[in-house]
C-alpha cells in the first residue's frame, strides 16, 4: 500500500447538515475513496462527518484537521486527527494540503475555503453551494464532482 | 495617548491597485485615522499600502500583519510590522484582531477575509468588492463606508 | 481497521543525522508501528525521515506535518502530508497532535519542541538530546524510549 | 514620529511574576521604550504585563500577540492586540516579528521562545531564566540587558 501516490482531496461544507447534504457528501467520501484518494476535512460534523464516514465506510482513508486543542472534538470516522487549536486558520492548512476540492453545501466558513483555494489554483468542485463564484466548477451529482476532478486530476482535461 | 480605547479596523484590498482604487484606499485610511482608528492591513501592496499610507499621513498608527517571513516585504507605511510567516493564515489573525473590516476592491485572499469577518460576525463594508455577498453592506464612498462603520462601533445603529 | 484507537506519538530530532542517529530513530519508528502507533513527524529529513522509515516498513502510518507550502519537501515515507506553510509554527500543531512525544538528538528546533510538550503535559522521552531539562524522561536505547511510553499512554505506570 | 525605524524587541517570561521578577521586566520595558524600542509580549499576566507596564508608562508604544480569541485577555498595558486564536503558535509569531528578545524568568513557554528564537539566530539575553541554554547570553541586571542588546543591535559589538 503506497498512501504516498494517493490523491489528497479536501471535502468542505456546512458543519450541521440536513439529510440531503448529509447523504451527498457521504456520497462524495465514498466516491473518493474508491478511488483511492485520501480524504481531507475539518474533522467536525455535518459535511465533515458525512464525507469522513462514506470514505471510511468504503475502505478508504480519512484524516481530520480541527480547529480546537482537543482530539475529542473530532467525529467517530476521522483516522488520523491534526489538532491544530487554530481556529479558522486551520482551514488554510486543510486547503494547502490536497490536491481539489469539493464543496457541499456550506457557510461562511466554506466561503472562505474557497476562495483560499482558488487563491493558491487549485481547482473546487461546487454542488449546492455559494453559487456565482468565478474560478468554482459546479456540478450536479457527487458522481460528477469526483469525475470531473479525476479527470483534471489525472491530466484528461 | 490611550491607545488602548481606539478602534481597531481592518482594510483589506487587493495587492496591486489602479488609481482609482488606490486613491479610495488612501482615503479610508486617511478618514480611519482622523477618527482615531487604529489601522490593521495585510501589510503589502496596492489597497493594504495606500490605507496604511492614508492613515500615516493623517497622523494615524498602522499595523501590518505581514505574510511572510520578513519584516522587509511591509510597504513604507507600515509602522507596526508583525511578522507571522503563515501564508494565507495571516489573514485570519487580521481579522480575528480588529472590531470591523473595510474592503476595497479585492481579488480571493479578499473574498477569503470577508467570508472569514461574516463568519466571526464583525461588520463588513464593501466599496467595488465581491458583490451580492450576503452580510455586507455595499457602500458608494469612503465616507460613506467609514461613516456606517463608526456609527455601528459606537451603538447608533 | 480502526486507526481511530491507534496511539499517536511524535518523534522530533535534528534534521541532518549522523548514522547512529538515524538508526536510532529509525529504530523508535519501527518499534512505535509495531505497537500500532501512527507515527508523527515534521516530515523532513534526518531523524523525522529516519522514524517515518523505520514505520513504514514495519507497516505502520506516518504523518508529515510539513513546514513549507509544497509538498514536495516531505521525505519519501510521509505517507499522510500536511502541508501548513507556517514554517516553526507546525511544531505546535505536531506537538498538539500527538499523546506523546520521543525526542532523539536535536537542535532548537527540537528544543522549542521539548518545552511545548512539557508546556502541554505530554510525556516526552529523550534519546542523546537536550539534557538536564525538568521534566523530560531520560532513556537510553529506543526500545526504553517505545516501552516507557507504552506503559505510561496505557495507565502501567 | 517614525515608528518603522524603531527597534522591535521581545519581553518574554511566566504569566504569573513574583515581586521581584516583576519589577525586573518593568524595569526592561522601561529601559527599552526610553531607547525608543516598540516593545512585544505575549500580552498576558506577569513578566508580558510588568514590561508592557514599564514600557507604557515611560511613554513607549506596546504590542501584545495573544494566544486567545478575546482581545479582553490583553493586560491593561498593551496598545496594539493581536488577536491570534492559535495559542502556543502565537510565541512564534511573537519572535519572528522582533530583532531581539530578553527573557525574564519563565516556565516552559519561555523555553519554547527562547529556542525558537535561536533557532531563528536572533539574539536571546536571559536574566534570571533557563540556565545553561548555548546561545543565551545570560546578564545580571535590566540595564545590563538592554544595554548590550542595544549594542549589538546597533552593531557595536
Amino acid at each position: 500500500m503506497v498512501l504516498r501516490n494517493r490523491r489528497r482531496v479536501a471535502v468542505i461544507g456546512t458543519g450541521i447538515a440536513g439529510k440531503e447534504v448529509y447523504e451527498a457528501a457521504y456520497r462524495v467520501g465514498r466516491l473518493l475513496a474508491e478511488r483511492g484518494a485520501i480524504v481531507y476535512t475539518g474533522g467536525l460534523g455535518g459535511v465533515m462527518e458525512a464525507a469522513s464516514r462514506g470514505a471510511l465506510e468504503a475502505g478508504g482513508l480519512t484524516v481530520g484537521i480541527l480547529p480546537g486543542n482537543k482530539v475529542e472534538e473530532a467525529n467517530p470516522y476521522v483516522e488520523i486527527p491534526i489538532v491544530t487549536d487554530m481556529g479558522h486558520a486551520r482551514n488554510v492548512i486543510l486547503i494547502r494540503s490536497v490536491e481539489g476540492v469539493i464543496a457541499v453545501s456550506g457557510g461562511y466558513g466554506t466561503l472562505s475555503e474557497i476562495a483560499l483555494a482558488l487563491k493558491m489554483w487549485k481547482p473546487v468542485f461546487g454542488l449546492r453551494t455559494w453559487p456565482g463564484i468565478e474560478g468554482v466548477t459546479y456540478v450536479e451529482t457527487p458522481e460528477e464532482a469526483v469525475e470531473k476532478l479525476f479527470r483534471l486530476l489525472e491530466g484528461d482535461m
